[in-house]
């Protein structure tokens, strides 16, 4: 039989990755609603912020109690503290895909992208949910080689990032200022999102290596 | 004499309070770059970086053998475990400040801002730094009173930020898409950097009063 310890240690692991999995669904969802200017979609994404909120404080409360109650050391306490930061970027993954959703329904019925740049932020999404994924399954395995993946993802999503700032300032670009103003927030969205994957990746491997990787991503 | 356990709590303490002076001088200069393009402040302030990451990374390391040889609880504890939280913030202040100096570096010789909207980074420039002199009054005293005053600054902020949108969705915009897309982005800037103040200042609110803040900021 597993003792009280353990098992707090472990329902901290797992309510990390499955706030990894919400954060996930929302990034989905978000993009779906999106591409296809479903506003049904887009306000069921907009409820995960409270559910991820709350999950979030809630992990907050059971993490603090139990350090005060096991004062746990070494690689445990390591474990409880990397979860802290770890939370904090899963709550803004949801966020920024709340974000998203919060801009498709913001411009509905009308659809926020132009026909030209729906081919970018379906990729973008694409890597983002990936990247979702992969945190996911790397606070599952703490596996250090498939959390340094998740950078290269990375620079897949800089280099479309890029690609919208190039659509956008085109001097030809026909679709005027607002529709400029709306992707280049998407793309930050989308961007930011990619980031606290690559943070939380940074994370564990620290976790598990206890080097910090240096270049900043 | 002060014992090494309290002398520790402290040193933790002034070091955050330390880390929000920076972010707040980064911000000033940011702005000065901004404003003037300024490329040799613009690329000072890209500096503060690296010091500011350096200081996250150091106060982390400290904050970690805290916890692992002394095990506080209860008031101590919460104290350390919101400066994870905070130190976070603060850093992505930093970072913050440093993707405005980028942009004055990036589009110099040339001024990023069109005149219509100097006005508007001025005071949006202003409302920062006042929230960041404010963080650090609330990290040194934590009066949680001045923590909830930050949230009212945080609304002049949103409003000033709004006010970007009507200006560069104009009509009668003369200044093109991309002044628009840097304007957009710089926008969103300062807004989270604000938005970061009010999340330090509700973590104090917190660890004082017990009480989380409940309505979303």
């Amino acid at each position: 039989m597993r003792d009280s310890y353990t098992e707090a240690l472990d329902t901290l692991a797992s309510e990390l990755s499955e706030m990894s999995r919400i954060a996930e669904r929302a990034m989905a969802d978000a993009t779906r609603a999106l591409l296809t200017a479903d506003i049904v979609l887009a306000e069921q994404t907009i409820e995960y912020r409270e559910e991820i909120d709350t999950l979030a404080v809630e992990w907050e409360h059971e993490a603090f109690a139990f350090l005060a109650r096991q004062s746990p050391v070494a690689h445990d306490l390591r474990r409880v503290v990397s979860g802290i930061n770890i939370v904090a970027d899963l709550q803004r993954m949801g966020g920024l895909a709340v974000h998203i959703a919060e801009l498709a329904r913001r411009r509905h019925p009308a659809h926020v992208l132009p026909p030209e740049v729906e081919g970018v932020f379906t990729e973008m999404g694409r890597v983002a949910i990936a990247q979702a994924e992969a945190t996911q399954r790397v606070l599952e395995t703490r596996d250090a080689e498939l959390a340094a993946s998740l950078r290269t993802q990375d620079e897949e999503m800089d280099a479309l990032h890029r690609s919208l700032f190039m659509l956008t300032s085109a001097p030809d670009w026909p679709h005027g200022v607002p529709a400029a103003v709306d992707i280049t927030l998407l793309g930050r969205f989308y961007e930011r999102y990619s980031d606290h994957t690559v943070e939380v990746a940074k994370r564990v491997i620290f976790l598990v290596t206890g080097a910090r990787p240096t270049d900043e991503s």
